[in-house]
């Protein structure tokens, strides 16, 4: 139908998965299913703990494609380490980069972020880059040669929604490879907004896996984010100060 | 699944569509198909006109119930003459009140309202009442006997979308009859919020009439609000002021 | 410089108080006289109280006049007993309407108030009715002959500003009378964008008298509700999706 | 009263103004003087053309400190040259850095934004950043040395106000400098607003200088700062879900 193209790669769902905060191996995997989503993004220090090999069992047994993230790294130096090491862990050179500036709010660091980005595209790598909702930020990443820029709704599991609409329609103007809204949605509408805005794709974890029932929440944001791209493609009706009635006869002399 | 029951009757859908504005018979079949809407609500003054037959029959061929409504009347006494018309014209007693207060905003005159629902419940109606999103006014029509709320999100064709979702909120706390969500709807994320604000169903025209490709945005909004009804039962995260890893370990031995 | 008109009395300033919630009488004085009010709202329940004598004489010796007002009323044929109970205790026509519909929010009975405020009109009263932000219930109010209309931002005490303003700008567009903006507002940004909608007035109690420190929220929200009259008269920048460089030599060939 | 210290210098106005976009020298001198500004920022490029004489003159007779800013400028480099030609021009070590990203949205650069701060500070200047409302970014510029964040609204001139209040928030918490809100100010609520968030002053420049009487909203916005820093000061009241009744009697035994 409408499929969606990053890094080379076309995926018919428009919906990313994180897995943190998920209760249970049995919650995780029903919530990959009910989502609908053919990419997970995971973090390298999470499969290395113990459960880890479990976990990726599971992902493994839903056919998704994996992304490995640079979650918890604080330096462009760390990032491009812990970049490599998943690299090799996961035998792909898709990397989800993000680098915190703040242990507060996980709000990302601009600076290192982008030193991150031009190393690691330099190395091959296919860099989907965490970013905050700053269209400048986001233009010179995709300059850098990022695959996407994934700006943020607001801080990662404040379930706030997107807080400055405004801004992730200016970033969406600003560069021409794929936007991915990720961190902050809270519930459905967030994630359809998210579209309506003119995003590619959501990415999304808490939301899901925090919700009181994760495989319901997956299923309702699969359809968000469907219901949203194709209001998106539909051409929505403009806003309006004062009421149009909608029994109006007037340019309608067929019906 | 998730059936919505209204005066005795009960839907699997639960997106309500009205006519006004739609381009052409053809679009109106497409999108009354792609939205999967059991109750399409139109005004007798269309349907007497000219084509008024013609629209019938599609909506007959889609094998949608009828909601007549009295869109266009200004006093209780207009509006219980027209649902009294209408009730012999389509042979239901179920009727969308409309008591328009101003021909600018074509929003409810709630004095008239009121008057016209107590009326018509006494003559045997199953009255939907469309209203402002005041909750006292909406406690009262069903104190008065109503099967249905629709307080409107913003007026009639503006695609504002819901201007003041802490009133529609507190209606729903208020009462105890299903409220429908009814004008101002513009696009998908409309809808979700609707249903996240515990909405029972949604209807909407000329955000699907008037769209550039009218079956398309009929099917986004069908997503829309099963996507935000799903949301609404699966429980979604609290907002929180600061972030929350989503990738912690906290509470998660197992994996 | 800018007086405001009601009830053919004219007043400098444009911010009403209640007296609701204030913890003392020393309080209530410097709060009064660092508002600049020259209308103070009083409930007939409170003067009748104990220490009603002594708020009579802070008020007196404060050279403000007094609006009597119906809180606490639940109907027309209340609020119209109260009103005539005011007129005799305090020597005066005036009355600000209230009839409250539900217990939890206090919201407006949108059915009695109109009732009471017709009755009010015809014996004679001057009436400034609290009601809900209905554009339509507006314009009967003022077409029924009251002095003032005074819709609500959000419920009394909530201090959630104003919820709605799109209704309210509609309602000032719809009637002639003084528009007062009454209940809802929580710190001076809310009061300054009442006038910058077109109010005419602010009134507010709560967010002064259970402020941390009263007197100078006070002193806040008078600045706020002169600078919002002056922002409006002053008339604004549009609003504009990109920017524009304030430093531009663009049409500026003098300088 | 309620002093406001930045690089050493103690100020009692709160507000601070840029003259772009001012339609005479006229006007120029009448929203100075209204507004109380003890601090006007000019760009080098303005200055240096024809009739830049002619507006200093003005400045100097409003006996304004002044702080040259580097509008206009795209890279570090530039800014550097542009701040030391500027102290030379105006005999002053401060200076508002911009670094600018983009033609279209004025925004800053990070990267070259941080860059241009550390070099400047290493160079002994007064930095006042200009910069958008990413905390991250807020603390990394208040970490090298500046001695104000000035954090954006909105785009400048664009007159969309605070568009994301939480950002404001959370970087007047990451930072112990002084905040100003600087660009996307429209009208006196939002400067209200600002000064709520916790910010230590406003700048604004169009806000003033393009509305229809400039001199009317420049006392506009010098009453709206004021209230809103004595509304941040008073403590304002919590925001509740439902009303609380401001006439209540609860907790007024005095009364």
């Amino acid at each position: 139908g409408d499929p969606f193209t990053v890094g080379g790669e076309t995926f018919t769902s428009r919906l990313l998965l994180g897995t943190g905060g998920v209760p249970s191996l049995e919650a995780l995997e029903a919530s990959v299913r009910a989502s609908g989503t053919q990419l997970v993004t995971v973090a390298l220090r999470r499969v290395e703990a113990s459960a880890g090999g479990a976990m990726m069992a599971v992902l493994d047994r839903c056919g998704v494609r994996l992304l490995p993230n640079t979650a918890g790294c604080r330096t462009a130096r760390e990032a491009v380490r812990t970049a490599r090491l998943a690299r090799e862990a996961f035998d792909t050179n898709w990397v989800k980069l993000e680098v915190i500036g703040d242990e507060h709010t996980l709000l990302p660091d601009a600076v290192e972020l982008l030193d991150a980005a031009e190393q690691l595209v330099a190395e091959g790598f296919v860099v989907l880059a965490y970013t905050t909702d700053d269209p400048v930020l986001g233009r010179r990443l995709a300059d850098a040669g990022c695959a996407a820029v994934m700006p943020l709704g607001s801080p990662i599991g404040s379930g706030l929604g997107i807080r400055n609409p405004h801004n992730i329609a200016l970033l969406r103007e600003a560069v021409s490879v794929p936007v991915v809204l990720d961190a902050g949605i809270g519930t459905a509408s967030d994630a359809a907004q998210a579209m309506e805005l003119g995003c590619d794709a959501v990415l999304l974890a808490s939301a899901v896996t925090r919700a009181r029932d994760p495989e319901r929440m997956a299923l309702a944001m699969r359809q968000a984010v469907e219901g949203g791209r194709q209001a998106k493609l539909a051409g929505r009706i403009p806003r309006r100060w004062h009421a149009e009635a909608s029994t109006s006869f007037a340019g309608l002399p067929e019906l």
